[in-house]
């Protein structure tokens, strides 16, 4: 990107400029120069440009038919956070989703893949999701991962053209270097709809999160979810009802019914029974809190290789989330190779409903 | 109230000037001179106050302690529509909570009480709830009203003080005039959280809405609803998920946990698949309707005495309601000594997401 329009996106409040250690690097709040927000510039003026928003279908065959006119490949979402990974001079550095240097994915990359692609090919940027129990900013994860973390890469992008790396070109340096990948259930056509709806359905039966489909030849992608990442996506947020956004639950209750409208779960029991617990258990679990502590909150827990990563992470926590993160004075604490953190989000307004009405405030509404 | 007070409200826009028939009366749509929102001004300068908004208690024992300190009373709370009923010169007049003369209640009155009452004590203003399955307003209806509408007053105002009526002094008058009353439990204290523990759980297990707390010597009330109140409301309702205000579906939430939590009902597996069914259901429906007629929509019938009401309800629901009301053109129609009036009340955000959802459009969320 040109020196100047980067300065006056930075003049016009579309910008800022970042540092991370010895690292400057200026992050887009806004789509500058055909770059979406997130789009990350680095000091010799390579773009990492920001990862897409990927449409939701929620009809199978009617969203293959409209936006798949041919080839293309389906993939397992995986529920955890997206970082971009790219190599500048001799380090690695993991940019987040809003184009933040992590320091935590950066710190544990060594522990999460082989990065000797980037050395090989400096211009490419690994996208992967990170998941696991031991994350710093989601409840929950992928069920097969029982600690710490794990890194699946999903998509390659090339700075040198801004665009994504093509399936087979990709499929090709995964299995060359032996990269952790989203699993890659192979390439469909529009009429496939009967084998996706098994994959699908296996997948809902085993807690997975769901699909991504991405078209052969361009960068069309779609994303289609199971009807039970909803019901699970409720159980971890129930404590949370009032301080999340409200459409993060009528949104999962619309795709839970879509997705067992489309798939013959109507009336199944079980299926109701879990969402009710969902929702109930959720909300359970943050008035208990709210009786023994007089606060609720979620703990989070996650492990540094460094400890100055970790307290890079606590500052940068600090000063987006404000009195809401609670940290022990003892953080973070070393704990066998690496430097444990824990700390909690207080949610605040489950936190003073709950106080208000368990002590009998009356609520007019 | 005096004349230029009001001239000013009207001047401010606090106040509405509107006209039913013959009938000229203003509207508060601000509170004014101590009188709150939906009080009525008649022509000679009666006012007839608005309802006040009652609190809601979610925790019976902290709750009657911090708002009961002395002797109050337990009355059944009804799942239907408010109104004040008045009279003025010859006439009986049924005033909506917004301070609207509702056509449908006004022509049903001498169906649903006898109002000997008014013409010996004009001055009275007859508080009471209207409900069953054929009211033009709501979707719920109490579990015991299988036709049409009933009537059950459970307050009375005094015009010339502006003040309720006490307790002794409405139940006399609901004896001698016979007339229809939401039950009245009893007079409770705050030491008797037990009994009236016991009292909520029978409404609970019958499907009543629950209790309103009345203190006998002041204006002080509460109400504190069923567990399971919250799970009808949500079942009649889950197909209006994204035309609601989303705190409808969030704040029911709350009330049934807190209630389970209160009343040792977590875990309850019943309980919990009803919670599911009435989401997964209600949404069922409008992904049904919408699959079938392309558009989701409310029905709702009920029945006037006289054919003049029913067109002056469906002009007001036609200026109230626009677009989205759609009436037939055979309406109202005769049947037996009444007019049948049916009509739908579209859900345009259902109907607009699951149009586009179905036919495969994808979501950015």
């Amino acid at each position: 990107m040109q020196k100047q329009v980067l300065a006056d996106a930075v003049e016009r409040g579309k910008a800022v400029e970042e540092r991370f250690e010895t690292l400057r690097y200026t992050r887009l709040v806004d789509s500058v120069d055909g770059y979406p927000r997130g789009s990350v510039i680095l000091e010799d003026g390579t773009v990492i440009p920001g990862y897409p928003s990927i449409g939701r279908v929620q009809s199978l065959a009617a969203g293959l038919e409209r936006h798949f006119g041919d080839a293309f490949w389906a993939e397992e979402k995986i529920d955890g956070f997206n970082v971009r990974i790219a190599r500048y001079k001799d380090d690695l550095y993991a940019f987040s989703r809003g184009g933040f240097v992590c320091p935590f994915s950066t710190d544990r990359l060594p522990d999460l893949l082989d990065a000797t692609i980037l050395d090989d090919e400096p211009h490419l940027v690994l996208c992967a999701e990170i998941a696991g129990p031991e994350n710093p900013y989601l409840e929950g994860c992928p069920p097969d991962i029982k600690e710490d973390v794990a890194l699946f890469i999903f998509d390659m992008m090339d700075t040198a053209t801004g665009h994504f790396l093509h399936q087979e070109h990709r499929m090709a340096r995964l299995d060359y270097y032996t990269l952790p990948a989203a699993r890659i259930f192979g390439r469909y056509g529009t009429q496939d709809v009967e084998p996706l709806r098994e994959l699908i359905l296996a997948l809902d039966a085993r807690g997975s999160e769901g699909l991504v489909f991405k078209a052969e030849r361009e960068d069309v992608r779609a994303k289609y979810v199971t009807g039970r990442s909803n019901i699970v996506d409720i159980a971890l947020c129930g404590d949370q009802l009032l301080d999340l956004p409200p459409e993060y639950f009528t949104n999962r209750l619309m795709r839970l019914a879509l997705f067992a409208s489309e798939h013959g779960q109507m009336g199944d029991a079980a299926l109701e029974r879990q969402l009710g617990q969902a929702f109930i258990e959720g909300l359970g679990r943050a008035i208990n809190r709210s009786r023994e502590h007089g606060r609720v909150g979620i703990p989070f827990r996650c492990r540094f290789r460094r400890r100055r990563n970790a307290e890079l992470f606590m500052a940068h926590m600090k000063a987006t989330g404000g009195r809401r993160v609670h940290i022990a004075e003892d953080m973070p604490r070393r704990e066998g190779d690496y430097w444990r953190l824990e700390f909690e989000r207080e949610l605040e307004r489950m936190t003073g409903t709950l106080a208000n009405t368990l002590a009998g405030g009356a609520q007019f509404d």
